[in-house]
């Protein structure tokens, strides 16, 4: 599996956690094996697709046989990282904020929140889920002297390009971004947008169009 | 405009919230006109594409004198059905709930929530933004007698095929899911599916392989 670094689309990486979810929930369902065609019914793709996305990594399946549930499991999870620990930093603490901190299923992954900063001198001082909310203007010195993988943006849109680009000089290697600015052109850190209202929109479309996209339900 | 409907492709779609976005900070800041060549630099496309990504929708633009923001992001509201009001329940009243109710900039958009449900004894009764949360009990009573356009389900994957079927007999359009649920094969009923967990893994593959997929940052 050396070499798949280079030549993985950006379409095949979006659906591995696809894959790890549902392999997960087989495991934790004590099925040890699964043929592809089961598989891919389950998760609503053609087996060819899912052999195509999967031999890009490597040779998972045996005809015959299937998939080891836990085998690709645990090599799906080591492709998306997830063998590490990550250390997140939470930047913005209004509702959103909170409720990721507040989101236990990322610690059981391997993702763990380290601090939180806000500009609002009534949320510093809060504790959140044992977590010290500091002032925003600690930020800087804390990047200096601590580790973080993975800094998350709850903030609000015109404040998010100026701490994206303190970031980014950290050595932080990521930025999971909840704020509505796009954050193009940051440079030395990967940028995942998760635009709330975007995704709102298009179920706006959907149901606008119901009569005539009915391809668009999965 | 009349058969775009029928021919336009999901991915197209995808972008069209990203445009109606950065059209209304354009107009927020009182630009009344743009060239195709700006647009589609500040958002980090290419003319061609963006030319052909509103095509589908009609003819915006005009030869040498570029879109007119304000009649280009009020015809993609339309298209994004963002013209008419939307009724919103919220399933699950826990931390990403309460968090979506108290997101102001949905209601900004037209989109309302009138209602919320959950199964624990100590948040029904509580009131979230002059909402009181009701017991999921009295969900069907409810989707009888009110017109329900979308159904917010933030509540765990156990429960949620349960209370998407319920929610599919009862005429709501659409779902917007952030259960780790997929839904596959809700019947009459349009799925938007969010899940964070899988936004939050991608970032780390992102990250596992920074070195050589520059082309991930945008």
């Amino acid at each position: 599996m050396g070499d798949y670094k280079k030549k993985i689309s950006l379409a095949v990486i979006k659906r591995l956690p696809r894959y790890h979810r549902y392999l997960g929930e087989l495991l934790y369902n004590g099925i040890a094996r699964i043929s592809s065609k089961e598989l891919s019914e389950k998760m609503n793709i053609t087996p060819s697709q899912m052999r195509q996305d999967l031999n890009n990594f490597g040779c998972f399946g045996q005809q015959g046989y299937g998939y080891n549930v836990e085998y690709l499991y645990h090599e799906i999870g080591k492709i998306l990282n997830l063998d590490v620990q990550h250390s997140l930093i939470l930047i913005g603490v209004g509702n959103i904020g909170q409720a990721l901190m507040n989101y236990i299923s990322f610690e059981k992954r391997g993702f763990k929140f380290i601090a939180a900063f806000d500009a609002n001198p009534k949320i510093v001082g809060m504790t959140v889920r044992g977590i010290k909310i500091s002032d925003i203007d600690c930020l800087e010195q804390f990047l200096k002297q601590n580790d973080v993988d993975i800094a998350v943006l709850a903030l609000p849109e015109e404040k998010s390009y100026e701490i994206a680009n303190t970031i980014a000089k950290h050595n932080v290697k990521g930025i999971w971004n909840f704020s509505s600015a796009d954050l193009v052109g940051i440079k030395n850190v990967m940028v995942e947008n998760v635009h709330l209202t975007d995704s709102l929109m298009i179920l706006s479309y959907k149901i606008g169009n119901q009569s005539t996209n009915k391809e668009f339900h999965y």
